[in-house]
């Protein structure tokens, strides 16, 4: 898989990609990852790439040309499966929408800042718009690396035990069971007996039940499914 | 307002913090953020900060001793309104969240990472679980930086132009119209015609519209509140 990013931040990228699962999944060869500076595709002589919206009004808007500089670029040079928007008006990413976007060959993800990005970008370019919740950041990138990090991790071989993600809270729209580990008592704060019993059968029975009840306590919705 | 960090991954946040909005916000003096790593209160001589899990099964969780240690030094230093823990079960997070954290005093946000925390830290320690969607992330690390950069961006002072963020999507449960910038006419592709008339009523007018329109259309449920 090979993820291009546009930003005009692309230093926001630098802990999260140096870090943790997408370093590793990078240095295995499950991904490539380009950060691509918008600015680099201005003609204009100040690298300008943004400007004041049409009608007034707070805040800057970046402009269609850079954008579309770089996305024409890339696109000359290999196909793309997704040109990616991130938005808070986007359609809401999920534990499906990352497994889906795993399967892709080449995304493309644009991230916006300021007040936007000009609409004709989003009409023209784009076949996705993504959000990662009903809240503002101030710019796409901390979406970005967000989606990144859940859809690199679910390539296959990313993750050391395979058998991992496949426990984690929606893969099976239950949430996670209680984890517990060392010491059995802290404090006077103990494991549930259970997990200390080597009764494998009891204990798949006893997360089995706390993912249900934690589920119907915290998220019933995910059981009218 | 100050914001403390308790994560096994301080680098993954370099790029986040010092970078765009958040950045400015600590120069002007509105936030303080602290990282602490999680390790740095391990007693094991080897630093050690996770196990294996209760009952086997798959990853590794992270110990209780550690964070209670970090928690408890920070406790005995200042008081904190919140202790929040980043996880996909928690609350989901949103505008109206963020914008309520944002007149905190002191928060103190642990990132979980590897298979989970263990489950007595978040009954013992945690006020409070935000979840920033339904997916799981490889830590609460890029979960945390989210929703730090949608609180500090609210504060009071950050955003250069006031306005800024309450024409944002959300603040008023409709999504933020279309927004364009020069040239009008890109390869034939024009600007609406009345952001260039000139004309505020009409402009304000269109743009009310569009936001009903956009909202009605991609999100609906927002104008169900």
């Amino acid at each position: 898989m090979r993820i291009d990013i546009l930003t005009l931040f692309p230093a926001m990228f630098q802990g999260p990609f140096s870090e943790s699962i997408i370093k590793r999944a990078v240095e295995k060869g499950a991904v490539e990852i380009f950060l691509h500076d918008i600015r680099d595709y201005s003609t204009d002589k100040h690298k300008k790439v943004d400007d004041y919206p049409f009608g007034g009004g707070a805040g800057m808007v970046m402009q269609i040309d850079p954008i579309a500089r770089a996305i024409n670029k890339l696109s000359e040079e290999r196909t793309y499966d997704h040109i990616l928007f991130m938005t808070p008006d986007g359609r809401r990413f999920d534990q499906q929408e990352a497994n889906k976007l795993s399967l892709s060959g080449n995304i493309i993800i644009l991230c916006g800042h300021y007040k936007g990005v000009d609409h004709r970008v989003r009409e023209h370019f784009i076949t996705g718009e993504i959000s990662v919740g009903d809240f503002v950041l101030s710019g796409g990138e901390l979406a970005a690396a967000v989606v990144v990090d859940a859809v690199v991790r679910v390539l296959p071989g990313v993750i050391g035990d395979e058998t991992s993600a496949l426990t984690d809270s929606f893969q099976d729209n239950l949430l996670a069971p209680p984890v517990y580990t060392r010491p059995s008592d802290y404090n006077g704060w103990k494991v549930p007996e259970v997990l200390l019993s080597g009764n494998d059968k009891l204990i798949d029975e006893w997360r089995e039940q706390q993912a249900f009840e934690r589920t119907r306590k915290l998220r019933p919705d995910l059981l009218d499914d």
